[in-house]
């Protein structure tokens, strides 16, 4: 029995044990096709559908902070993290369980908001808040969401589908998530800073912030991208891979190419940094485009398509071609401005258990 | 905007202000048949069949003590009381998605312990644990399983179906899961005292337990009733009615009622009650009968079926027929052996919110 630490193998490592253990449990059910290992696990309930699963818990303190998070915006993107985990099966979400522990601090009214962001996003998206279960918490508060979607046989978009030769792609931009989160733990400071000298500290200091609204936005209230996939259902486009970014672009790429036993070289010069994510790295003495590669929560598609395809998304302004797929012995590089190619492997997203 | 604390309206008053909220998301969904207030949601997949959706939550210091829980009996416990819900909807599980949040102080061998044990649980209920989310925690250890199963239409059983001049029935015995929880509780008294005395506590003091090993066992290691929704199917049985036992029985009895509109009549003597239960109770001063009533955890079904199906389940020793239900004004009624009529609706299970 090993008792060594979860940080010495982190979080992966942590999640090949579970796998490993849950592996056991499938023989008993064939109409379970894929289990942990992609975005979404994908169950066949009829000869005709595919339904795909996803859950994702946000903790206090490990996920959020209240002091800077709104509880509407929480409750909504609680319900985008699992939402984007559906949409990178290429499927469309249909109902949801939501799971709340709830510290004794909170009034009836805070879970109402908690609660009103969550059906106001559920009915952006389409689906349904279908049941849960509420319980008292000791320590903070933790929501955790479970989703199910649709998704034909023919649309169904795994990770492993990638082929070398292929383009890569990417929607929106990166990087605007970490500029917010920045941002806030930057403002929380200078609010605690406030409060241990006496001094007042108004909300309208906040105002301030106002420059950096669409950044905060990013990181606060992100948005899966459901527009998306219904662009590839209605032009008929199925992606022969897709991954959603909650981790980094330098992670969930290398995701891809492992899972697809492929390389891959992207161009520094074509990956879409968030507007203001240059100009807040500039005053924080940091880089955008390490927030890009290695910062977590965009929640944009990386996808892969035939170069044939190009024409079929060439008019959408949404998507970015940043590199192509090669052979898996050439690795998964990063080619800089100046043309000098960097091993992505050493550049690795968020890891919960990292020492 | 109410501001005031949960307790003041309780954990019955909260899922209702949120299932008010969950509602409106519900008419986008038409293949959601049943939102909040059965044991699970109903969804249609598909013409010929219904899937029902569950999800329990288990915190640290809430629902569990790992001074008295082994982790593989904790995982096969998170399993069980989801297959539970299931089960009181006269479904099979399919597969389960489990989301944890882990403390520091967790090693990767204790987080195998937990997995170990619900994989063992989903095995023997023959289900696939099919994917999942692992965070780290800053506080106790956090399982939010979310459970998927299926029931052809024919078989599908809510709450809502029961009418008056039917039989009420239960499974197995009440009251051993609180006998054990308070023997556990006892233990760790006696357990802390050794410590905070400096005396030595060796864990073969536990060896008196051994006589209540049944009633501990039926806390730490409670089973779904899945054989009886078998001897269901295979029987051509479907109860009118039918939720599973959490919260006490006379709570659950109460949501069958009011959600089937009818009365009942339950007999005091035809109750129940776990082999040791009554003799731990004397031990500690405390009524058995009360523990059956209020005490949760014992994840017994409690059905409801027409008189002239008794022939087709009188030959099951596992379960007992212990009242019928009457009209809705005649309110839901115990009878004592004494002949009394007790009302109750003033005696209700375990509140997560109660003052």
């Amino acid at each position: 029995m090993s008792s060594k630490a979860i940080s010495g193998i982190g979080e992966f490592g942590l999640i090949g044990r579970i796998a490993a253990l849950a592996e056991t449990t499938l023989s008993a059910v064939p109409e379970l096709l894929t289990g942990i290992g992609d975005d979404c696990a994908v169950y066949q309930p009829s000869a005709e559908l595919l339904q795909v699963a996803t859950t994702d818990m946000l903790a206090d303190q490990i996920h959020f902070d209240l002091l800077t998070t709104p509880l509407q915006h929480l409750g909504s993107k609680a319900i985008s993290v699992n939402v984007s985990d559906i949409c990178a099966m290429n499927a469309l979400p249909r109902y949801a369980l939501i799971s709340l522990a709830i510290p004794a601090s909170f009034s009836v009214a805070m879970v109402e908001e908690l609660y009103k962001g969550m059906s106001h996003a559920a009915k952006e998206y389409g689906l349904a808040i279908a049941g849960g279960d509420t319980s008292s918490s000791r320590s903070g508060l933790v929501i955790s969401v479970a989703m199910i979607g649709e998704v034909s046989r023919e649309q169904l978009t795994c990770r492993s589908g990638a082929k070398p030769g292929e383009m890569i792609c990417i929607t929106g931009s990166l990087g605007g998530a970490t500029a917010g989160l920045k941002l806030l733990m930057r403002e929380k400071e200078i609010m605690l800073n406030h409060i241990e000298n006496n001094e007042s500290y108004s909300r309208s200091s906040m105002a301030d912030l106002q420059e950096y609204s669409e950044a905060i936005q990013q990181q606060l209230l992100p948005l899966a991208r459901i527009d998306i996939v219904r662009f590839f259902h209605a032009n008929n486009i199925v992606p022969s891979s897709m991954i959603d970014i909650s981790d980094g672009l330098s992670s969930e790429l290398q995701h891809i190419c492992s899972q697809s036993k492929i390389g891959a070289l992207i161009h520094e010069g074509r990956i879409p940094i968030h507007g203001s994510a240059h100009r807040i790295a500039d005053e924080l003495q940091d880089d955008a485009l390490t927030w890009a590669l290695t910062g977590g929560e965009d929640y944009q598609l990386l996808f892969t398509i035939p170069k044939e395809q190009y024409p079929a998304i060439a008019g959408n302004n949404a998507i970015a071609v940043i590199g192509e797929t090669t052979c898996e012995d050439e690795g998964v590089q990063l080619s800089d401005i100046y043309g000098m190619k960097i091993d992505l492997s050493s550049v690795r997203g968020f890891d919960h258990f990292g020492s």
